[in-house]
């Protein structure tokens, strides 16, 4: 890959984070971008603190050794617990889902009040909750394990989902936050749901996805890091290079993938991380 | 533990299988059972055959290491993907779930129609399908990856779920399959919702569970393969031992594991699995 054009890492358990690639390939479209999807022990939602972490800074030194200058950590759950240990473990920049995603949350809520929904592990960890707090603002976060499932099924406009995401966000919208006026996506998956979820949310909620939050943070920093490497004009033209790593079958990422990205994958490397 | 009792290896991805050590339980008191539960890299249902083989053996050769004389594969998705690759990695006999649910299902079938219901690995490999054809039968298998994360939700009699698995099944008993008369559960999540499935099915279908089947060829192989092993009549009262490992947080499996299992579970060992 050139190296007058900048490459930025992408990392995620499996698919969701591919919204967020989605999103930089609008904002930078200058770059190269390495995505890993660790699709062989996706996913991360459900497990523990330390296997996530373990997980997660293997992944970002894979995408390191193959020359990413600045990480992406597409993912809430391993934000959520181990961007600190990602960011120990790592030789360039990091940035995570949940800053972003708070910040912007943050500028868009009137009454200060918040539902945050994500994966049961992020929500456990509360890094969503802390990062609205210290911003002055009062969150609930709920776990909606049912809806990542659902958007892998391909049942993003269903009535199983309509029904489920009614649940979820009643039982979220209640005691004390049936004004909040925001609803933070804390999950790479959910962007998919959006018109869903906006129509079940009560009508006065803004939806703020931090895919996109993410994503614009990126494109700040990334002019940031990189001032020296300015793109003739011919290089920034062009479309970016993208590269795709999956850890599970090649085959699946492809088809699965394509959903998330909304363009489609030409090709996929299979890794196999020995631990 | 003791030498004149047998003991027992039960392996799955996760805490499906207990509702196969459950089964043993009440078949075969008199063992001693290891149970390893392979959480840290569940779901084993969406992933390929060699990232599925790969992560079976390992764990094969703990539980042998830690004694097992009979391995029992309670895992749907394993036993369909690497029975064979487990089978040749060990150096103990190995019982799969398909081949004990085969036979069942043949055994309760009168117009040798049968429906199959499962993971989308499961059904990909068409483990079953080869099982029940080769008994003379015919086979629908249906992949249904919804049902497994609504069981983990623990919504076993929720109207969701009954609409899911009218969903599901209502496919299923269609063009040509409407007369098949039994229901064989592919899964061992799906024990759990059994209740739920047999009112949903067709009111002339008998539900057969790959989880009973296989306790009860454990149960003959048991006899079969530890003949010496005589046990006392007070080895023969005493109530079976449990070990469980798990590779990822234990509070978690101890938690989930005990609606699995339907009794409590004292202590869960942690594994952590170096490739």
């Amino acid at each position: 890959m050139s190296s007058r054009r900048p490459t930025i890492g992408v990392f995620d358990s499996g698919f969701g984070g591919l919204t967020v690639l989605k999103a930089l390939l609008e904002l930078v479209p200058d770059a190269d971008y390495l995505y890993f999807g660790d699709t062989a022990r996706l996913p991360y939602g459900s497990k523990s603190v330390e296997t996530v972490a373990r997980y997660a800074v293997e992944a970002a030194h894979y995408l390191e050794s193959h020359g990413a200058q600045l990480l992406v950590i597409a993912c809430n759950t391993a934000t959520a617990l181990a961007l600190d240990r990602i960011t120990a473990a790592a030789h360039v920049p990091v940035i995570g889902v949940v800053e972003p995603g708070a910040e912007a949350a943050s500028s868009v809520s009137k009454n200060k009040k918040i539902v945050v929904i994500g994966t049961e592990a992020t929500v456990g960890s509360q890094a969503y909750r802390k990062a609205l707090e210290a911003r002055g603002l009062h969150a609930r976060e709920k776990a909606c394990p049912l809806l990542v499932p659902l958007v892998e099924e391909g049942w993003v406009e269903h009535p199983v989902t309509e029904q489920v995401a009614r649940i979820y966000l009643g039982e979220a919208f209640s005691d004390g936050f049936g004004e909040a006026d925001v609803l933070l996506l804390g999950c790479t998956h959910y962007p998919l749901l959006k018109p869903l979820l906006q129509r079940v949310a009560p009508s006065h909620v803004n939806i703020v996805d931090s895919a996109e939050s993410t994503a614009r943070a990126v494109a700040v920093r990334a002019t940031e890091l990189l001032p020296k490497q300015t793109s003739t004009s011919e290089e920034r033209r062009a479309t970016p290079r993208l590269k795709f790593f999956a850890t599970d079958s090649v085959e699946k990422f492809r088809r699965l993938g394509e959903r998330f990205l909304g363009h489609s994958i030409d090709s996929v490397e299979h890794v196999d991380l020995k631990e």
